[in-house]
């Protein structure tokens, strides 16, 4: 049975994304982290001091160790300038912190063992300028051996634009369908 | 005579990328923006609320400021996660704001007559795993109209390393060529 | 009411891409051209000769006619070393000698008023590793100034294994809704 | 001492990508083989049929035995349509043939000790618009275990534009020294 955390990256009650998200997970138990919720300080690139990276007193620990205890990880977010968000980037950019902190030196073997996928949406021809933000989340999860599962790409500017975008509303509905199974199974 | 503005993103003093923009940038006088030295906030999204975006209280409307004033944009960050760093995406992300800001609405108007360059640099084969985040500059630029005249990447991981890369160099000292042209010619 | 030519690009007979294009199309009336069937010369690059381009004896200048006789353009082809087959890149490498063909003075014009369609399969993670496929497709259509409005990616590598791809087939299926509206509205 | 073999897919006689070519190796011994000059079938895809693939009665066996016994192997490009000739494509879409062929059932092995170099040139904002070709070259040599040690993007459309570009000129000249190290050391 696999367990599910979802990490949204937008700053927007209910935008586009987090309805496509939410389609995708409907019924399902998971674990929903608002990033923007959350304090996130910038990463300060200690890997070549002595002393290393310090405890920064905000909430980065927590959010990583509720990202770790699940087995299936969805990262969401809107395609703010055909990227993620900034306040995904900076959990992401902290990600170097934790490849360096001994509490974390199996992270790699245990990201190995789970399961990612991206949901992204804007509204600027996310089809075509979406695509290297793909490829960035693909050197990501490559970086800490993360298996990429899938991915889904929903077009919308303006609040509930998504709704109009059937075929992602159909990715949406079969991811769906996936995760039910892997969550199902023992 | 185009006036010069370097925005920062990194934050770790004097890394690799820093060292190959003052490289660049050398004897000109410019307009030195470090990102991590103000205060950012995450974009809220409010394009589509009532009331729009408002003032948040922090320092991003001085560095947008301070930024239009200059002719020439040297764009300068470390490929953290195969993209910019967190701290310039949110800088970047606020230009939403900016582009509803009635105080800003010739904002495209003004950024066409300007120049873009973007220095980037990292460890992990950046002239292949960056170049989405050179696509997705391009991509930003385009949106606001800013012609983009140049890129350079560097590889380097360690502090220093960059100084091994003596085709970043070359880049560097034929851009600084340019930027004293055209911050000489009258 | 539009007219549909599908350009076929694979070598084998029934291939998984084939499959997957004749899903979309089903029983609509489409012009097929199936480039492998054709002698289809490499381009020589006449461009800056005084003679121009010359005609070569093959099979282009048919092709082309055909193709710019209809309104919808599918451009089906497996990826091969995620790109295009050679077949279809030599027959959309000649695309520069019909840009300066007397006969084609409007080509770019011609080509403003139609829509193309974009489908590809293969093996190797065709969902990350044929992305700079579909960017390049982009980048070949704004030249011409031809709309891209969409492009499906299948996953296969065996003859037959696109059958499995059920997120493949239901992009198929709404593409078929889309192309029976257009080619039935007058 | 590393030999050397230059694999042109450039049909104009001393187009912008041969001259940056042949600026790189100068004076070095290298084996040409420009492509164009020989007879390359597309590829037919028999990797999923009984007999496999047969001899097509063409020249790409020798091209292959003649590129298989040089260490550094540089791939030299024209842009065409944002992508590598028709007819470099047609070589290496044969490389699936090679991969099945008893004959070279060590390939992998052996291009694993080889170095891969990539030099392409072109005219419509190649170093924005090429990055997708070097992706795919990426990936290509990925496939095959080929070391991807660098590549040069030049600029130029019109004969001997390439000559402005001083960035690529010295890439090249960099490069020339880099061969000419390896192609002399013991």
């Amino acid at each position: 049975m696999m367990s599910i955390a979802v990490i949204y990256g937008g700053t927007r009650q209910n935008g586009n994304t987090e309805i496509l998200t939410k389609r995708t997970i409907k019924d399902l138990e998971v674990v929903s982290l608002h990033l923007k919720e959350y304090t996130i300080k910038p990463i300060e690139d200690m890997r070549h001091t002595e002393a290393g990276f310090q405890d920064v007193g905000d909430d980065y620990n927590f959010l990583m160790d509720q990202m770790m205890q699940n087995d299936i990880l969805i990262f969401s977010t809107p395609i703010y300038w055909y990227s993620m968000s900034g306040t995904m980037k900076n959990f992401i950019d902290r990600w170097s912190q934790t490849l360096r902190d001994p509490k974390y030196k199996d992270f790699r073997d245990r990201m190995s063992k789970k399961k990612a996928y991206v949901i992204i949406a804007g509204g600027d021809s996310p089809h075509i300028k979406g695509l290297p933000l793909i490829q960035q989340f693909n050197y990501i999860f490559d970086f800490v051996g993360l298996p990429f599962e899938g991915y889904i790409i929903g077009e919308g500017n303006k609040p509930g634009d998504i709704y109009e975008d059937q075929k992602a509303f159909y990715a949406a509905d079969q991811l769906h369908v996936t995760l039910t199974s892997l969550s199902s199974s023992s």
